[in-house]
């Protein structure tokens, strides 16, 4: 993705490049209300956004977090994915509604209200939220804003969606890739935090491809996998994570395999940029982990290094503090996998070679050309454009076992808490 | 424990309360150095500590880290933990000698040159260090500086020890109880980080106090369980982690209850002293979980919460975002123990009720009864005392099925990351 010099060339490009696919409108309006639970009688913003289809389809699909305590969105979604046909979504930003009083029966008030004013049956429509855990929905503020919404969606565009599901993002995110005669459309909204264990992910992908509703479930499943399920925001963690996809079926689909790369491209654009859009995040970290014997013991030990607050704040500190990462490997195997054989362990920063036979390889010269590395794979938007630059750290680590890979995203750490880590060796 | 006005009355403190038990000396004395990997040619700053018995024990006993990659200290202390006899240990800051190049054998250099200026067998003697992972020590000049040590042994203090030992701790960690007619002295080193996955915890226990070998290892071992394993600053991470206990036998022991109980004082002291002196450590939680079936599933929930960003950055921030505890708590059973039956599970912050029957019990009132609670719980220093005092943050969590329960403690975390996650609300 390129980067740009402000928000207003990049919001030019996404409306220049990122077109909504045939069968597909969307809409976003905003209004104010008092949470109860606030401790001020300020009032908050809240965000209503609705994506409707032309017409309801059978080829959709969807993920949900697997958390344990789940948002009211949540309980509703599962049902709809269960079913035959689905044709929209509405959105709400600012409170997540989880494990509020009545949490249900208001997802599905909103729910009704957008139905009605659609013309369509009430469990087509998934109801999304995303905010603060805990507190109520203002339910009749919201349905009161319900028509505007629709007066807008004969305008609406993907950047309009995409700002309106923002809560702490840094900048609207929106992908588009042509594949054959139609398009793929991704919107996401993603964990404004640093270390987002639980901020919630939401992603939504539209397509006029015909595509059947089968391998529709199975591509969007697998690129899901390939992407979201590889940043250190897990999707699996938040209490509202939700990956949404609908094929209008208006342009003639193209084999799965084409289908499948251009989905997959799609949502690792989206995965990368929710890293890069972290609050403070400086630096985005790519780990390539091969040579265990499978995707899924590599994928865990990237997820432990792009996790371990002490690795993150070393890059941070442009400080190539090997022994961190290390460090980090050794901890994870300990508790998921101490049989692993780790007389062959090595690990590169970019092309340096830093750890083999179990030892560091480090001298002064190597330690002042990786933090040169690591300064320079700094993001810097007020330098490098807007939002961001694709510069990225890279680390591989070899197992030298087996033939398996897998590559995972995460970001640095940056904070006052940095002081004491990054510059632990100053 | 007291709070201070300074660090002077502190430091005060530590010389009339804290004796050596009878049948030990302490030393430290430090060196200049400039490491090899080291990018600028500034000096470091070592301190080289050193506890040694008037005559070698087998009452000692020991717990090392369990992760998978293991400084050359850790080596040699599993080798003399499995003998017969031990007569102290060596310490140096700075460099935690972790797969250096030649590591094992600079850490028997070390022993073997200290051991020869006591004039006792160097299998006796545990090299210890804690610092940097991966470069190497500087042997020579430490070697140079061990006649030095020795000669303030005749003087030195448990603070010395205590102090010399230190890397980013805020100040010395001492601890002593008086048991019988004898006493228990535990020194500890810990983990100036305040999410520290890796950061070394050295912990040093002596008595005067004759007890049998293997109650002294059945004991420690159980007091460590239920004090530094139960803090988020895991014990078992660190690739350099150690607790070792001595007994010098000079005074009549006592039953195997009390012994048990005064150890386990000393080193719960020890670990909320290693939580509460986290770099930038505002707030320290104390979480209780109870009504699982076992300590172990209480312990992991409570960790779970301990150790959630979200909830950190939260506390720190005074906001009681209640729905952060419930996520995290949601996301560790996703994992650890999907079939946990969480319908009666409630939770208190202090004696609020905040969570019980699936849904939260929040209103206006109740979240600035919560904030204020959060804002008295702050540490600070400044104000109210040197180095800490005693105010926790309580939050209980019971699930109301089982009978166990078991106390975590752990920090806040503060930043400019904190900006995004403490004011999510505001």
């Amino acid at each position: 993705m390129d980067t740009f010099s402000d928000q207003a060339s990049y919001e030019a490009w996404i409306d220049a490049n990122c077109p909504l696919p045939r069968g597909f409108r969307v809409a976003s309006s905003s209004l104010t209300f008092v949470p109860d639970e606030r401790p001020t009688l300020e009032p908050y913003r809240m965000n209503l956004s609705l994506m409707l289809m032309d017409e309801p389809t059978n080829a959709f699909a969807g993920m949900c977090t697997r958390n344990r305590v789940v948002g009211a969105p949540v309980l509703v979604a599962r049902d709809i994915l269960s079913g035959q046909s689905a044709q929209g979504v509405i959105v709400n930003n600012r409170i997540a509604n989880v494990c509020a009083p009545n949490g249900l029966s208001d997802a599905r008030r909103i729910q009704q209200a957008a139905a009605r004013a659609a013309g369509c049956d009430s469990s087509l429509l998934f109801p999304v939220s995303t905010g603060i855990i805990g507190w109520k929905l203002p339910v009749d503020p919201m349905i009161a804003t319900i028509p505007a919404v629709f007066e807008k969606l004969a305008s609406g565009t993907p950047r309009d969606f995409a700002t309106g599901i923002m809560t702490t993002d840094r900048y609207p995110k929106v992908v588009s890739i042509r594949v054959g005669e139609g398009s793929i459309l991704g919107i996401a909204k993603g964990a404004g935090m640093v270390e987002p264990d639980l901020a919630t992910m939401l992603v939504f992908v539209m397509t006029d491809l015909r595509v059947d509703r089968e391998m529709l479930r199975r591509v969007f499943s697998r690129a899901v996998d390939a992407s979201f399920n590889r940043i250190s925001i897990d999707s699996d963690q938040s209490t509202s994570d939700m990956a949404l996809m609908f094929s209008s079926g208006r342009v003639n689909g193209v084999d799965e395999s084409l289908f499948a790369r251009g989905l997959e491209s799609v949502c690792q654009s989206l995965a990368r940029q929710i890293v890069r859009n972290g609050e403070g995040t400086a630096h985005v970290m790519q780990v390539k982990v091969c040579g265990l014997s499978d995707e899924a013991s590599c994928r865990a030990v990237g997820k432990a290094i792009v996790n371990s607050p002490l690795v993150k704040t070393a890059v941070y500190g442009n400080d190539p503090n090997v022994g961190r990462i290390v460090g980090a490997i050794g901890n994870h195997l300990s508790k998921a996998a101490p049989e692993t054989n780790i007389d062959a362990l090595s690990v590169r920063i970019a092309d340096e070679l830093v750890f083999s036979e179990g030892s560091f390889r480090l001298d002064r010269e190597k330690e002042i050309t990786l933090s040169s590395y690591l300064s320079r794979a700094a993001m810097n938007p007020r330098v490098r454009g807007y939002p961001q630059h694709d510069v990225c750290v890279d680390i591989s680590v070899d197992f030298g076992t087996g033939q398996a890979e897998s590559v995972v995203w995460g970001s640095d750490l940056s904070d006052e808490y940095v002081h004491e880590n990054a510059d632990y060796r100053t």
